[in-house]
């Protein structure tokens, strides 16, 4: 029963009320799906958690409605945990906000750094992008995307009190450091032990990472937390995965999923 | 001077011996790198450490020779950690082998499962992968990729004292379930708190997961851990990332790099 096709629509949900399909939905559902009327769909819309619906009527292949009927689970509120991320050629942005929907993210902000090389971010297609992979993750809401800014910008954008994890990759290998070992950045996970209840952000670079005067100005900065993830140099998208993981399994809702006090997201 | 290029080769390195480039390196090197005669190049082959070369002849675009100087690392010693994975489209497959490489896995080995969809697997495109990104990784060795095996093969294969990460991304979600709450896989984070020194191996399954069968029986061979990643359903590469990530950060070289006793790759 759980491989009920899922999809966002945009509409209020409750008992009884029609959903109208789109193109791309109704060849989803009665094209590649073969659904017919009477079978059940699933439906959320970020705000009303999720709903079991019936196909009311198709109208050929392109188009149709559903009926909603009872509410499946309920919207609940997810960790709150922003992602900043330098964009990188476009498979690999791509991959990092899928990753970043499927992790639990809930704000994706572009950030413009020295050596990012993509300047053009298309908001539209990223956003399309959160609600394909939100469908399939079984998330009520997709992350919002906000338009690029500036890196220190962003950071400033943030409420001073969301601590903001700073993947430092390519810093501890540079020869020009901080002082000796005092300064190297520390395992995340050891950071993340400190971490109190409260918000969070984590902070990824292009590849090539940040500039040395980047890296200086970030350390300098409160609430910038650098971290290492381990011994290898990671890819940014690699980075960013791996950090929002620990975050999730460390301090967020993977956390909250085990003891069943239930962030039900 | 960590930006030096840096080239998996097959041949013998000690001070002074020479380092004949094939055809992509040279073109590497010499074209898009626009390196010339004495310049530096960093070199490994996976069983000798890093050492410091340097360009010796240029031999027209294509070839050309190193002379190997002094050692940067030592070749050191490797969490030993496999990832047993179901092949999944292309795309999803190298991005996969790319990650694990970048996550320090030392054995791939494809396993077959019910739900498969895949069932070719270019062993030796997936070995020139692991390659391209042990380079970029600052790796010095490549994981060994493995001949396809079916599922429970490939588990009996194993020695008996490592232990199995089972990822069971789409077990909780099933209606037909373990007979309630107690069997419901526990988040990877807590049953890695109780891993003791040895070895693991991380194991994902295609997209669609575990066949009913598939999970019950996994679930009764020992040394078998069901692990949960969380409220979401993470695709399949997703998950793969996730586990490794959680098994370097807790118990592998990430935390070793941590208290500076350093395995150092």
């Amino acid at each position: 029963m759980s491989t009920r096709p899922r999809l966002f629509v945009p509409t209020d949900l409750m008992a009884g009320s029609p959903v109208a399909l789109d193109e791309s939905q109704s060849k989803y559902l009665f094209k590649v799906m073969r659904l017919n009327v009477g079978q059940e769909v699933r439906v959320f819309n970020g705000r009303d958690g999720e709903w079991l619906a019936r196909v009311h009527e198709i109208l050929g292949k392109s188009a149709g409605i559903l009926k909603v009927e009872t509410q499946l689970r309920e919207q609940g509120i997810l960790t709150d945990l922003h992602l900043l991320f330098a964009p990188l050629k476009k498979t690999r942005t791509d991959f990092v906000v899928e990753k970043a929907t499927e992790l639990g993210v809930e704000v994706l902000q572009p950030v413009m750094t020295e050596y990012t090389q993509s300047d053009r971010v298309r908001v539209d297609r990223l956003e399309k992008l959160t609600m394909e992979a939100a469908e399939q993750t079984e998330r009520l809401n997709m992350p919002r995307v906000l338009q690029p800014l500036h890196l220190i910008k962003a950071i400033e954008a943030l409420p001073s009190d969301r601590r903001v994890y700073f993947c430092d990759e390519r810093g501890d290998s540079e020869e020009e450091d901080w002082g000796g070992d005092d300064n190297r950045a520390r395992p995340m996970a050891d950071v993340l032990n400190e971490h109190k209840k409260g918000t969070a952000a984590v902070l990824v670079g292009p590849e090539g990472g940040f500039s040395p005067q980047e890296r200086k100005m970030l350390r300098k900065m409160e609430g910038i937390y650098p971290v290492s993830l381990g011994p290898r140099i990671l890819r940014a998208e690699t980075a960013a995965v791996a950090a929002l993981t620990l975050f999730q399994a460390l301090c967020g809702d993977w956390r909250a999923a085990a003891d069943g006090s239930g962030v039900d997201e």
